[in-house]
């Protein structure tokens, strides 16, 4: 049996908390033969339900689960962290514009952030689920300057499988035959889902769907789809956020599978796709031993170029809008 | 690759339903190397959120989901079904009692046993988690009368993992190194959790822990131990259940460990351990090649032959509420 890491959680007790670290527990994440010791945050308030969610990890009874911390102070649950989750944010109340969105995330992720950097395993991977995701990971890596940003991804795996669903929905075969297919940019309506390398069972994306479709409802579908699940189950995405994240961490873990990519959210240093240095943009990347690489030679269309760049511009103006904690 | 198998759930918009589909997707329950498609129950007021479930099953883009139906017709959920949980029943309302509860539960177990009768696979395996569960099985049994009585479990799963971890926690150790716990009887305050086979870490529970404890707060924590949940949680036990009814299935289609036994709430012959026929009633199993036989030549001291005559007397109990309609 291999020794436990250590996984730590934000946000424990939320929805996304509820059905992440189940899974995790269950070995889907890590691998069926990694033990875990599970270190658990939550806000005070939140600490009463996660006594609650922590009795039924216990009652569950799951043999890869060697220990459970709980605890309201991120240099607690941080400490020796291997893998890190960070699902906890303020979510978006009524009459809130992005910016105020930002703006009431900002001070979690700098005391997160330095809290990393205090405490967290020097090869610590942190995966920020809480949006706006992108910019609250470029908050974290910020206030961490002695982790090397590329212990900091922002999650676009969701918006990569949901692309994966529509593409099969609309095509016809499985959600889980998809490969190549990869999110540029930030984890907002300006992101760009680039279906042009992607294949379903092995035939070009390109060769079996309309153009007019790939370029306009599809794209449409993604970015909006968080909303089209909360009038449908009159909750938000919780569990397929968790399975992305998931998903997510076992690729950064376990490594890409050959042939293919997924998305990720990483510190951009302006050597791939003219994207600017200095932000959280998602890229495809391919994943070996723990290296995380950007896939490189991809031919980018005007529609793509004129995209990424909008997007781009967009994480420009939220690091402006948080300058003063970066 | 394995060929699909018919995976029913019922209530499968409802809190264990939500977390149980995933980790069945996930390939948890029936291996990873087994497709499933999924044929989803609710009720006509919960489709809508049955959709946006779907909605994010399809989202996750699990490789092993090859197809997913909804419906509110019993008949098509269970049509030539492998695998059905039916977790779907009427909940306790304020002011309900147990017999209240029953009564209320008999018509739906009474259809969903007639549309299994009709259209499921000869060889189905059904897990009864929505409780009363092993009455609504008995229901369900016999209005099944072209399956056989072995293709209907009652989930007391749940009750031996708690248990599980109620004695790690009390002597140390980890639940999931808890071997030979199980549960007799009924799911319900009668029910007997029996230690005296246990080990943990391959020590013999007896040894470790005070008698006193075990035949006092032991038992009564593992019988109350959904409402302490609740009380912590603001909501019932949703993941934890799943989880069980995930162990229990799994142990069902692939075995129970060498050296290791589970408990089930299965159809009484009269056979074993003087427990009356006729009724569903918890007993430690073996399971392999899907064939589950009662663990034999168990010492039962009077303490657990008093437990086990009386939840017996409160299962015969319920049959009689329910006679109408066997």
């Amino acid at each position: 049996m291999k020794q436990p890491i250590r996984v730590a959680v934000t946000g424990a007790a939320g929805n996304i908390g509820y059905a992440l670290l189940f899974r995790i527990a269950s070995g889907d994440c890590f691998g069926k033969d990694q033990p875990v010791i599970l270190q658990l945050l939550e806000i005070p308030p939140g600490m009463k339900a996660l006594e609650g969610v922590v009795m039924e990890l216990f009652d569950a009874a799951f043999s890869l689960v060697h220990g459970i911390e709980i605890t309201d102070d991120a240099n607690v649950a941080f400490k020796d962290a291997d893998a890190v989750f960070l699902v906890g944010s303020r979510p978006r109340g009524p009459g809130m514009l992005r910016s105020d969105l930002i703006a009431a995330n900002g001070p979690i992720f700098v005391a997160q952030g330095q809290a990393l950097d205090a405490v967290a395993s020097r090869s610590v991977k942190v995966l920020v689920v809480g949006n706006p995701c992108n910019t609250n990971c470029l908050i974290a890596l910020k206030n961490a300057p002695g982790l090397d940003p590329t212990c900091f991804h922002a999650m676009t795996r969701l918006d990569e499988n949901r692309a994966k669903a529509q593409l099969a929905n609309k095509i016809g075969g499985l959600p889980g035959d998809v490969r190549r297919m990869s999110i540029w940019g930030n984890h907002s309506p300006t992101m760009v889902p680039d279906y042009r390398q992607a294949t379903i069972g092995g035939k070009a994306v390109t060769d079996l769907a309309d153009a007019a479709w790939l370029d306009g409802d599809f794209r449409k579908v993604v970015s909006t789809r968080g909303k089209a699940i909360v009038d449908a189950r009159g909750a938000s995405s919780a569990a397929s956020a968790a399975s992305a994240a998931v998903d997510h961490m076992r690729s950064w873990f376990q490594g890409t599978d050959a042939g293919d990519y997924n998305s990720a959210g990483i510190y951009s240093d302006g050597s791939h796709y003219d994207v600017p240095a200095g932000i959280i943009f998602s890229m495809p990347v391919e994943i070996a031993d723990g290296s995380v690489s950007v896939v490189t030679g991809l031919e980018i269309d005007a529609a793509r170029r004129e995209g990424i760049d909008a997007s781009a511009a967009e994480l420009l103006g939220e690091r402006e809008t948080v300058a003063a904690l970066l």
